[in-house]
């Protein structure tokens, strides 16, 4: 089931936490990758489906610095192969002692069309990566090279990523919250449900502005709210 | 005791370090709200007493989403209960795995009149809580609704706050460097100590620019150094 | 073997990444500091010999306040007597509950003429020290004196910070990843060959945002990769 | 609604692992208290309602030894007033760097006919506690003086426990894998249906110690697997 | 490269803190399985080839306990298929919040002719597997089923457990010490390199009790030393 | 100030809980070792003087097994010059990673007299030198050598252990709850009223046994209690 662009477009205008809020309700409470954020915290938010790559410790003597001269090796598969619209999700082990990518291979997934980059790791080159404008999200910075500590291994299989369970073709979106895995199964009814979902946190949070209590408004347990909320959407056409 | 407006202003125009050191000349240690930053590092001095909200880790069958229909949820009702010029305190357990709040609620807040929010755990839209001009503390954003990790328990009770005790009516500053919490009964000691000290720290951060050594300066060892500061103090009227 | 002038020039226009790369290499794996960060993002390449501080925790007793009127104290005389040149390297424990020194002690650093500080434990006044324009790595903000958890013990000895072992003399290199050491007998060699993957790097960088693939250019197994980089280097006199 | 003699019997002799599938059956995932275990690893599986005591970080100044003086202090009213049969769960924060009872304490409990004691800290006299024969649950062993880092601060109020939520009445069960807290409005269901899935894992382990394989056993998808277990329970009175 | 009867026996008899240092000489430092220890500290030493179980976040519509209806789980798949003489080693992503299994399914493992089960997490049932006389390391134990936080995904894989890499095939070593992982083409020398490592720590263990000095003796530095050690082999015709 | 044979035989009688307590009121509250425990649970009590050990990570290039043919390696040195009645305490820097030492090295410790042996780390061939009947504390068993982690670099220095501060000659004082420090110059007065304090809980914990209650008698404010006390001391000659 891939991700439809009206679905996309519509995720593109919500934010993680309207999207936890509607996983919760489904009961689904572990789809938030714990402790990773953007590099550029003004860039804007990620959609994408999960192209997936895992790692394992490093062994030292399968790890020498010229592993990479092997075109196949996972690493560099993965940000060749990543399909355009996709975000490469890597599952790192929660370690960020090691770099999971650094600049030279981020800019070549976003010259690729990838739709951004997910690791419970950390990026080296962070600076430049925070300025190519490209949605990238880790736990920090750490320059040492992947070979340190991670062993890329496979490609395409379902993984952990900062305890989340993110499976291949799931709907990962990012924003200055952090990052959250729809299964795919769900993204359409859930973006849908997010975008009516956000036009109400838009109409309380003008209120709340003006000064209006969150009681009976914020949930709209106050028919006077759903009211309200009605001629606020009028209004404005949403 | 109530914090007098006289104390609020002092402590406005000094530091949580400066405040630090007051506390530990007097045997006060564990103060500080270990690992909580401000989500605007530019935001002003906070300066409230402590109004606090404890949790409890969230049972699933006590917390599904319509939970927030009951006007008396202890969350809800700290938003609208806490008093003006205060500061809510949550005790998220050092669990940023879930919301302490989002922004509708901190917004209700700030219009509120309340003086600030600091939680150790997290806040969800985290970029637009840091655009309010409100001073917010947590450890890090989280998107998850707070039901999925937090029940709100009880309102008004001493509570741990990031390793440190917090009890109703503590006054609670922060500032770039994070969050203290000063036992009510030493507050106006402690301000009008702190504003000395900032005055003396103020001197010497001005000496030691112009290349003086910070032997017998800091401490003032060194009896020009008391003169020197006497006559500062004296040129600028402090 | 004190640092050459050349070899710090050279040092300042690599990154933590390189040269982490370039250690690596050498079969030295340990030689990032973990978990710590610049204050200003926004501040040069940090290069400077190793001096370093030691600390172990606190006993209440030995650590009033009064301890800083003796000028013989191991953190003010670190300070005072760090070379010029030089970046102050402390071992906090990897405990940021109280800070390894603030604005004072850091501005003096500063006006002696050390190149940078590092601490695996945190600074107060962050937001002053993160202005100076003078490279300081730490943890995490935190207003607690020094001596609330941290007895500085011994200046000049071997130390751990961040889980890497530091020599004194050892040159350290900071950036926005993060802060590298580098054994000292390896320094000249090191800057040499981090200079030559810089110019490497950076021309492959070039290439891949012009849409080039990695495959056969990063490593340059394709003998085509190699010619294009002599003419790359050629053009630019690099 | 009181632990009745029947449901009390009946949780003695099934494990919690059992009850923990009751739980996970019925959507409640996060009933076991993380990280604790007995003393006495051979002791009885305890069974009691929960009698909550509820702990915040020390402050040094409302914590001197003659705190203990005052027959009101919780920790030691909650010691006197547990009720016979109930389990006194103590809230330390996931903190074992100070105790969170010792053996004077935990032996008066003994003698007053409470079912057992449960800390998300420590216990001091770890070894004397381990030989009274009473089920006592905990992090690891810890000596300081519970002054050091813990104030009792409220009894009879919900808590968290090794991140589990307690409330007050909810049945508590420990065995060597430690403990599980059983809602109080479900313990008469599940400890029903938990006799009868021990009765059933009986049977299996039985026959998978006889060589059997455990496809279409466990779960017993195959329509043998329940002839066989009728007839084994049949045979067997249970 | 299958184990041979030969290096199977030799294993048998040496630790797993000389088969590390053997790992170490030859540039290894990652093979140990950090923090899990034997559920009964007086088993046998146990050795066998990985036959590997990889685990994700458990998602909770992919979970309902009916999903071991399916004979085909990759948990019980695992159980069910691991060859004998062989040790199953579960990546259980270092959270032992929730069971990797229980004595039902470690039962079956055993009688199945298995060498060992490792998990990077806990087992469920702990005493009763601790009974077994059956090898079986793990971090602590804990009550909850699996499904609660773990979903068996991928067998037969290359997986990480407790921060080592373990390949299918590798050679897996446990003692009361823990664990460690010998790739597979290293076993027969290591195992060979190790047999005579243990004569020699055996000579220096007596010689010490007799109140000799380790200098010159361990590493054997004195010439006597060596000498002495020949004669001791030759005595005991090892 | 050398540790007097009274005040070694007195501390011998008395728990590292009574201690602490002790500590306690002369506001020392860091003086136990964190998170270590005896390999041995049934050993004696230990009591000596520290003789320190201070670790730093290792790096590669400076660790190949061949440094231990060098007598002076200090970790070797440490061993062979620990005085008779002293407790070696090594700085592990909390990581059990690698072994801090072995069983041939604890071998040689205790047959040269020492009084113990604690870390901060692990030790290797734990089950040997749990048999020992020598007091050995750490926090877990591992099985790789020091050298993996830890480079020996310094003897006879302040140090920190489970972040507890350790100078040469402070009184280690080791029982089933773990480890604690007692500063040298106060070594006589805690011994003397930790006899007391013990005489008193003894006297305390029969009565509780026989049903009294600890209101009034721990501490003894009903002046029964010290009557009491007073007659159980008379008839007991202590």
């Amino acid at each position: 089931m891939p991700l439809s662009d009206d679905t996309r477009a519509k995720l593109k205008t919500v934010s993680t936490a309207t999207l936890c809020t509607g996983l919760y309700k489904r009961g689904l409470r572990s789809q938030f990758v714990q402790d990773v954020r953007p590099l550029d915290p003004e860039v804007e938010t990620m959609v994408g489906e999960a192209y997936t790559l895992r790692t394992i410790p490093a062994r030292e003597d399968l790890n020498p610095i010229t592993v990479f001269q092997d075109r196949a090796h996972p690493q560099r598969k993965a940000i060749e192969e990543c399909p355009p619209g996709a975000v490469l999700v890597v599952d790192s082990r929660k370690d960020p002692r090691a770099a999971s990518a650094g600049a030279i291979l981020v800019t070549r997934l976003m010259t690729r069309g990838a739709a951004g980059i997910v690791t419970d790791g950390g990026f080296r080159d962070a600076p430049e990566i925070a300025r190519l404008g490209f949605p990238a999200f880790h736990v920090r910075p750490t320059a040492p090279t992947n070979l340190t500590h991670h062993q890329a291994i496979e490609i395409g299989v379902p993984i952990g990523c900062g305890d989340a369970p993110v499976f291949p073709g799931d709907v990962i979106v990012g924003d200055g919250d952090g990052v959250v895995v729809i299964p795919a199964a769900l993204a359409d009814e859930i973006a849908e449900e997010a975008v009516e979902m956000t036009a109400f946190e838009d109409f309380v949070i003008e209120e709340v502005r003006g000064g209006r209590s969150i009681l009976g408004l914020y949930p709209p347990t106050d028919p006077q709210a759903k009211e309200d909320f009605a001629a606020w959407r009028a209004a404005r056409g949403r």
